[in-house]
């Protein structure tokens, strides 16, 4: 039985961490929003799921993935949920914290990421909050991409395994090279220079970018591009120079 | 051996949720950073632990705990770590994704009362953000404290148990309780009616504020109140009706 992925079809977004852990492993799982409507797929298959009237541990948003019965929501629990299943969790087990601990600190920078362009509320378009986004964009750009970037190197750099945690690819490694590449997309001025600053973190995205697999999806029509109405979103205005000078 | 916990002094902040599962499982820990200077610990211990330059793993941020040799950082992952040691998660195996899911939306409630007072810059002062503050702080009471509470109810109402999640106490309900508390300190004009909106999320909030230790640990001088120097913090400016009408 497939595992099923619910996620808002149209945008790579929090969906798509789940999505290369599926893909790396060569896993079966249907992408639920995207498939057809006629079929019983599509959103309102998405928005039942969500809605899920007869279930007493609904989701509270998406991504969520069901496994037969069971429904996991949020991103680094379906991942710590998949992990072992996919091969992709630290064979040691006392790593497995340290893998999650990772996990959620990109969770917090791709949240971080959203605010730039919705600092005041989600409920509102991004023109709405123009003023208040290019001064949150700012000092995004100056002080927490130094410092999330400089954490995840030293990281990168001390394991000297070629892989975030542990001696081989995890769900971590995964979730790295998404995050930086939407970075790459949303702040194309602020981190031209990274991949030179960074040797270590960005040696682990180009193996990651290299799997025969993802190299594959990313390829494929399955892949989606980022674009404005996803977390990843470039607005010109948002971006300019990084603080590297502040970094750690 | 005491767990040790490392976490700013003077605010409870993201520590507090770690501290309710040390005090309700009655477990051995050491608040590092409240500890004397002259003994080897306080703010020095902290900075070390935090700079950890022979560590591989270190924590992006407190809180973070250490087991013997072991560091675990992020709040929902300290939980799960511990939640086992502590006999705070569900029995039945297949709850547990279940009872991190709700604990990582807890995060999310978290971060974003932490960015009412913040919307723009971590490492300026809630001064120099005030009017989008403001902005925010609206937008949080009208949409989304009505969401979060509309959805913990939903679950709270569903479980039937008298806990979040399974039929015993666990990480969630703690964690809840005093997200709830702190809801309540930072906005007491929105959360007025929140009480008798939600009676089965507060009466799982009461249930948890009576349990012995954490009553007698509620009573003691190692809970610290809340402070404007904190994540839940009381800016009359920013509290007024919360947004009920739009709930789920």
């Amino acid at each position: 039985m497939p595992y099923e992925l619910y996620y808002w079809p149209g945008l790579p977004g929090r969906g798509e961490f789940v999505r290369l852990a599926f893909e790396a492993a060569g896993a079966d799982y249907l992408d639920i929003a995207r498939l057809p409507k006629s079929e019983g797929y599509g959103m309102p298959a998405l928005m039942r799921a969500l809605e899920a009237k007869g279930d007493s541990h609904p989701p509270f948003a998406p991504p969520f993935i069901k496994d037969a019965d069971l429904v996991v929501s949020q991103v680094a629990n379906i991942l710590e949920y998949l992990g072992p299943h996919l091969g992709l969790v630290p064979k040691d087990e006392r790593l497995r914290p340290v893998a999650l601990a990772l996990q959620l600190t990109i969770t917090d920078l791709v949240a971080e990421v959203h605010d730039t362009h919705h600092p005041i509320a989600s409920s509102q378009t991004y023109e709405e909050q123009r003023e208040p986004a290019k001064a949150r964009a700012e000092a995004f750009r100056r002080d927490r991409i130094p410092k999330y970037l400089g954490y995840f190197e030293r990281i990168a750099a001390a394991n000297r395994s070629g892989w975030m945690v542990g001696d081989a690819l995890t769900h971590v490694d995964l979730s790295m090279f998404q995050a930086l590449k939407g970075l790459a997309y949303a702040f194309p001025e602020a981190m031209a220079e990274a991949p030179v600053k960074f040797p270590p973190l960005y040696a682990i995205a180009r193996r990651v970018r290299e799997l025969p697999r993802i190299a594959a999806y990313l390829a494929s029509p399955r892949c989606q591009t980022f674009n404005e109405t996803g977390i990843f979103r470039h607005y010109r205005e948002l971006d300019g120079p990084a603080g590297w000078d502040k970094g750690d």
